[in-house]
């Protein structure tokens, strides 16, 4: 069945938690193992990146199948709870199934994040489906050395015909892995266009940002609909078009996205044709807080803004810095807002918490000059679940005010 | 125009703000004033609840006109920046009117929260409307002596033909109000028919809980809804169907609410029967602990278990064993729940935070012997903004969990 089947009879090498080292979350559910709680003799040195292991405590009790990555801060990660598993095409079949049986649930259409790493089961693995296609982005060792069996069982549980590989990313490289992006089965034929919120996107899974689209913003997007109706919509930091055309869909009687990048922009505009909106929309290719700061000094004015930045607080070194920028967004759109419309605003960072980017909003807002009434919080959609024990990976979090009059 | 005008001539008494206390934070938008912010001397303390005031800083600077209740810890709520604001019929349609836009932008039929207090502009002011009828919960000592004004302006902007005062709930208690409740104007004739999510619901608004239905679920009924289709459905603390008629609406095989109030549950099964989904539904009344514990003896299985209790948490000091008690609804509602199956569990307790109940949450299902992912995480729908000033105010949560296979 799979190219490169695990031999059943071997025996994993053992792993072995230091004495005060928590077990007990470990038996709870928790999924990591923190580099100074593994015992790091020369034999577990010597362990591959990527190498699988039996996780003992300090009792010499088993606890799991773990993937090893000494070079990580993260060294090993939970692959199940079974010591002897053997991680073949069928292990992936089995954590695969499960995954599409939720979104299936879910969505009425083939277009979601059919695995979301750990909370799926499959530690540090991203899988965005788009119809007949797979992007598989594997950000941990352990899922470049299995990718083949991966891509099989994806292949024969999802029946994709396209899967590509995207190996880009800020995590790859602390797993000490190389860039490389390519497709691995059948051939792509340009972007795909995926339906969302009664919009086209184009998504090209090759060439973009991530896996090509940002599904975890799908349910902020149908938020930023309902605000829409006949309103004159701002998108900043637009990518292809995810808030705008979303806006557009929902009534929205203008939309202009703003971005630095020019190819996302162009399948902005593709996606803006294939809905038939093309003569609401425009674009505006440039540094947002340039952008921002020129249409406050035109004294433009919109009923709905959307700043949706890249992680400016990706890791907790940047956080202050990250506040900052996210404060400085909140300032620069406010006054953009008209008497009684609404800003967005988006935080991907990781480091900072729902309270922290909350009152950096809230402070950009008033230092704009403006006072709000904060009307809906959300998250990533349920296709992006999250273990419970790391709640804080619940990354994601759109704010929607509401400013005065 | 209004009843009981305000001499627009008159000179209100005025507060003063200790040296020490935070002017800022009022300035930049926070509502209230702490009793030890305060200087209380001798007239101050003699003003009557409600009395309004201007506030001034410990430099003499107005800050805005303000409702004095020296009883309450809550010493002085901001109703206006403008120190000769007259709180009369316009000044409250004013809010209201703005009030409403925002509703009437976010849904297509008058079936909403109207005025959800400090962030309408309103303190201690809750308005539920039900289509052409309304239900006042004047919770603060100033709302209860200006409701003629605010009733005659509230039937002015909105056009309801019945205004229902409810004047029930712990806060009054804290202003040192009476309990009643009475139609102010108009008539009801039986509960009120509420469309929301597909499902019909009825709302007995002078008899049932607080204002007769909790709008602040509907975001949250609808994310059941779409776990439904097919499913067996639990609905534990129904009141009167909540989530159980929204999954009804969403395609369930079947749903079971349980409460332990028969009227409530007589509604509920009245709004299957208008929803023609009257087959489908079961009611049982009783202990919602002891009924889990009852269906758990006798090996009940559900695709889909909810359960909404009351504020187990309503206050500091009945954090911890509110926290117990949400850790062992976890705990015997996660064995009901089939495999794959999803647990929604929900808190409105100000005091228990969202980490503090997911955290009860996982332990409660840990302990009931499952794992599983948290799929979504919800609040309060967007009828009830909140100051970013009082984010904390988010009392609502619900935490929907995939249960393992």
């Amino acid at each position: 069945m799979t190219p490169f089947p695990e031999d059943p009879a071997m025996t994993y090498p053992t792993v072995r938690l230091r004495p005060k080292a928590e077990a007990r979350a470990i038996r709870h559910g928790f999924p990591w193992v923190y580099a100074d709680e593994l015992v790091t003799d020369r034999r577990t040195q010597a362990l591959a990146p990527g190498a699988l292991a039996v996780l003992e405590d300090a009792e010499r009790r088993s606890l799991g199948l773990v993937t090893v990555n000494t070079g990580s801060k993260i060294i090993a990660r939970m692959l199940d709870r079974d010591p002897d598993a053997v991680i073949d095409e069928t292990w992936f079949a089995v954590r695969l199934t499960r995954a599409l049986a939720l979104r299936e649930r879910l969505f009425d259409r083939p277009f979601y994040r059919l695995v979301h790493a750990e909370a799926d089961g499959l530690p540090g693995i991203v899988i965005d489906r788009f119809g007949a296609a797979a992007v598989i982005q594997p950000n941990a060792a352990w899922a470049e050395q299995h990718l083949p069996a991966l891509a099989a069982a994806l292949a024969e549980v999802t029946g994709v015909s396209v899967i590509v590989k995207n190996g880009t990313g800020r995590s790859r490289g602390l797993e000490g892995l190389a860039e490389e992006t390519l497709v691995l089965r059948g051939a792509l034929d340009g972007p795909v266009t995926v339906e969302m919120n009664g919009a086209c996107y184009m998504a090209d899974l090759t060439g973009g940002q991530k896996t090509g689209l940002f599904y975890d913003q799908r349910p902020n997007h149908a938020f930023a609909a309902r605000l829409a109706r006949g309103a004159r919509v701002l998108d900043v930091f637009s990518h292809v078009g995810g808030f705008a055309l979303a806006a557009l869909a929902g009534g929205a009687a203008s939309a202009l996205a703003v971005d630095a990048s020019a190819p996302a922009l162009a399948l902005a505009e593709r996606g803006a044709e294939a809905g038939g909106m093309a003569d609401r929309f425009q674009t505006r290719q440039g540094d947002a807080f340039a952008t921002l700061e020129a249409l406050g000094a035109e004294g433009a004015q919109f009923d709905l803004v959307i700043c949706d930045p890249p992680a400016f607080a990706p890791s907790k070194p940047a956080l202050e810095a990250g506040l900052r920028a996210y404060e400085r967004i909140a300032r620069l759109a406010a006054p953009l807002v008209s008497p009684g419309g609404f800003l967005g605003l988006c935080s991907c960072s990781h480091a900072a918490d729902l309270a922290a980017f909350r009152n950096a909003s809230a402070r950009g807002i008033g230092r704009g000059g403006r006072r709000g009434q904060l009307i809906h919080t959300g998250f990533a959609g349920p296709d992006h679940p999250i273990l419970p024990q790391l709640a804080e990976s619940g990354y994601l979090k759109a704010l929607f005010f509401r400013l005065d009059g």
